[in-house]
């Protein structure tokens, strides 16, 4: 729905139905895209069930052959581009930013994985950098940037304008897909904090789910942020309980967790994420075309996710 | 190589620098696409060794790993593309070509690993018609048709033109990627029936390998031929033995090969092969531009592999 919305807010207008079904089919895409990475990292990190239902390469007539399967969920997003966009303006856009976007979170993919393999913990891989750099290229760019550079290019965004507002005051050129990309990138990374944070501390009735990132060796927010600021007692507490199976290893993790006050750490981190963003998007151009950026693209974004619960 | 090759014979010269690059840089992203499908394939049928040495999941450190690695191997063609071919005017047709191939690739992996599990064997879902598909799908468009059709588009081959060559006895719009499709698709389905029949044939000491077609119920030509021509008694062999892991059992299926006749009924198809594509490829129109196809694009793929014993 971010692509349709974006449309929306970019177009300033209801959308009429062609211009609805265009919008959506590349949000279906950005579904396939999650898609294919959502098998294959479930093979990868084998896990047991997503969304409450077994993990598609556990269900009986299919094991490996989900892998094949991943790629074609992959191959269809082109198949949909080429049928619904090939006489487009924006077509060979499209297929570049899926293309990079990809790229940008198989790279993630992979720096989690040798981050954080479930059999090996290893804290000292572990940091707040690391942290941000799985989370910007595994996380961000497909599910933050993607949609709303979609919504751009199929509005006629061009790569480079001057803002058609203040005619007189400002004749510097904006780069709208760079301003959208400082922007949803850290947008992105808040959310994925949040993710994290929600795992640890949301109940599980709220959240829908149980939380498993600390016995999974999960690189979390959570965890990066306590080992900034644990005693070596507590660290070595960490080292010794962290990414096992056991309830009570996870509860000791949880203790220092508490005991470092990761709540009063995560409430700070939320406000200071909320007015830099704050702070970002008001500093966006108004433009009045549907080819120029708008800053509620940016906080229907940010009021969606500040301070969600689950 | 067959790219280079292609362009040569298209070109009807030696290419310049450049020109070349441009095509290797086409045969490396081949090569990509290719090692992208093997890494995978290695994993969902469970092999062992590649070329001699471990497949690349089974190497220590890499494992699972090695699923999102084969997807930073299909990245890396889109990378490529982009660098040396994105203001090139045939880019978004490399694109499509490279796509639309990929596809049709998995398409093929997917019928082959619902026909012929290694762990489960039933040889009632066998059938030449069935090996073809495989066949065609897996591997003829991306090693055969593929290599010149990115040949034909850096040539700027225009996807229909009517012959040069007889100005006054023809007239017929010639579509040259159909044309070679119609050609490079059953060429390609004659090598892997050669491959085929080579893993059961082939002295190892020629081979370079030792074939595992039967051991691994792989769904060969050579399988698919003898049911078509076994007594029932000979067929119940076949289903006791075919996908067994001992020699005994192996040496039980190739003692019904042998008695079926399979050597002859190989050479019959390789010569009915070779005069089948020998007269498609007299039909080709023969132009004299670099945008029109020559008959020896074909005929240099035909004559290196006609009669092959490796």
């Amino acid at each position: 729905m971010s692509v349709v919305d974006s449309v929306e807010i970019l177009k300033n207008r209801e959308l009429t139905e062609e211009e609805y079904f265009q919008a959506a089919v590349l949000g279906w895409c950005i579904e396939l895209l999650q898609a294919y990475f959502l098998v294959s990292d479930d093979m990868m990190d084998g896990s047991i069930t997503r969304r409450d239902q077994p993990c598609w390469y556990r269900v009986q007539s299919v094991g490996n052959i989900a892998i094949n399967d991943s790629f074609m969920l992959e191959a269809a997003i082109y198949w949909l581009l080429k049928k619904h966009f090939r006489q487009s303006p924006c077509y060979v856009d499209l297929l570049e930013v899926f293309h990079e976007t990809t790229y940008q979170t198989e790279m993630g993919q992979l720096i989690d994985l040798i981050t954080a393999p479930e059999e090996h913990v290893d804290l000292s891989k572990f940091s707040l950098k690391k942290h941000r750099l799985i989370v910007v290229y595994k996380t961000a760019f497909y599910s933050f940037y993607l949609p709303v550079a979609c919504a751009m290019y199929l509005c006629g965004v061009p790569p480079s304008y001057i803002p058609s507002t203040e005619p007189f005051s400002s004749t510097k050129p904006v780069h709208p897909y760079d301003v959208a990309k400082a922007i949803l990138v850290p947008l992105g990374e808040y959310f994925q904090v949040q993710d994290d944070f929600l795992d640890y501390s949301a109940p599980p009735e709220v959240l829908g789910k149980i939380g498993t990132d600390i016995i999974d060796n999960k690189c979390s927010w959570v965890i990066n942020t306590a080992l900034a600021l644990v005693t070596p007692e507590q660290r070595k507490v960490l080292e010794e309980n962290y990414g096992k199976k056991g309830k009570l290893e996870e509860q000791r993790v949880k203790d220092v967790f508490k005991a470092v006050g990761i709540e009063q750490k995560y409430a700070e981190y939320e406000q200071n994420a909320y007015e830099t963003l704050t702070k970002l998007i008001s500093e966006v151009p108004e433009g009045t075309k549907e080819t120029e950026l708008k800053q509620e693209v940016f906080t229907s974004f940010l009021n969606k996710i500040y301070k969600r619960t689950k």
